[in-house]
């Protein structure tokens, strides 16, 4: 999996996605990540890249050349990077951009994505990106969720980090066994671990039995107990569909 | 407002927060954020953290112990600081738990959150926390949406990012202009900049007309076009408590 940004801020992107599980998965070949400014394509000598908006308002608005140049420029890597692996394909390059004006992101969709061998992440800034370039060269408009961030950058690391984990030898055995939240439908139950006393309370006793078929009995439980309370949406769609 | 993260990746989030629009408002004194290390509180010499869960299954818990600890460091400094700061107050101190188990995170939320003067941020790794410690100092269990991350790093980054910005003086007046996609209930119109034609495409000729009004009645329409067809929730929402 080869991930691709355009932003006016790489650096925040790649200090971020190189540390921890996904900073062991770039060291160890299992990903990689180029990240491009978008700042390097303006084609003035101030460097600048936004500018008031047609019909007026607050606001500055992003040029479309620029973030074209940076587009192109990473299509012409992984050009580049397909043939120097051989890689003959046709397949178009999936351009994911980050806007509260997108499908909301899911792990549906983290599944989706992982399909692709590159993905290209453009990040807005300030009050948007000129329209006629997103037309010309998004495929996917993803939101995380119902929130306004200061731009694109964060958005496109919770979903490289989403799409990350599900690629094969990311996660070491201790994690992959996640028990995924949104997988099975219903949310996790609760975990304990040693010591069996913390601040006068104890370990639930059904737990310390030893009783395999008690013990899926209860988390079951939990997880249907907790579901119901926090997401009685979840909840409801896991019962329509009928309990595994 | 004064940031507090309890992770094991502090320097994660110090390098990704101290960049953009949020690394000036850390710089300029609008924010603080201090980043403490849960395994710094580990209680013995291997700094181990985790262990396996009670009950069996794969994956591994991070201890209460290290947790609790890392906690109480962090409302030591957050009562120093009232103390240095001469503020007299008793209002309790929000913990905020970043976990799929959690309300998920809204504007509405960043808009509650921003109300106060400290926020610890609690952040999970491997297949969660031991549960005694949740249930005695979250406040607040937080989900940013539907997916799997390898951490809650990168979500407490995303609302302490949604929850930054809503601080007076951290966002520029270019920036703070920004009509509110999720603030007024709809998803917002195209915008458009200079040059006047890209790629052959022409910016829309009402935007050249300097008709206000007309401009502001084809701004609307777009932006309930758009939010028709790409969130019918919200346009749903919108029309029932009729447009303003």
């Amino acid at each position: 999996m080869n991930f691709y940004t355009l932003s006016l801020f790489p650096d925040m992107i790649a200090n971020c996605f190189n540390t921890s599980i996904t900073g062991r998965a770039l060291a160890g070949g299992k990903l990689t990540l180029e990240n491009i400014n978008i700042r390097d394509f303006a084609n003035n000598k101030h460097m600048k890249v936004d500018d008031y908006p047609y019909g007026g308002g607050a606001g500055l608005v992003m040029q479309a050349e620029p973030v074209y140049g940076a587009y192109e420029h990473a299509r012409n890597l992984i050009t580049k990077r397909r043939k120097e692996t051989g890689r003959k394909t046709t397949t178009p390059v999936r351009v994911v951009y980050m806007t509260p004006r997108g499908e909301t992101f899911t792990q549906r969709k983290a599944e989706e994505l992982v399909r692709h061998r590159e993905l290209i992440f453009l990040c807005g800034h300030y009050e948007g990106i000129d329209e006629r370039v997103l037309e010309e060269i998004v495929t996917d408009n993803i939101s995380i969720g119902d929130y306004i961030l200061t731009g694109g950058e964060l958005a496109s690391l919770v979903v490289m980090d989403a799409v990350a984990r599900l690629v094969p030898g990311v996660l070491h055995n201790d994690e992959s066994a996640v028990t995924d939240s949104f997988s099975d439908g219903l949310l996790e139950y609760p975990h304990y671990t040693r010591p069996e006393v913390f601040h006068g309370k104890r370990v639930p006793e059904v737990l310390l039995s030893g009783h395999h078929a008690k013990v899926d009995a209860w988390r079951l439980e939990k997880s249907l107990e907790i579901t119901k309370r926090i997401r009685p949406d979840l909840y409801e769609e896991y019962m329509r569909k009928g309990s595994k």
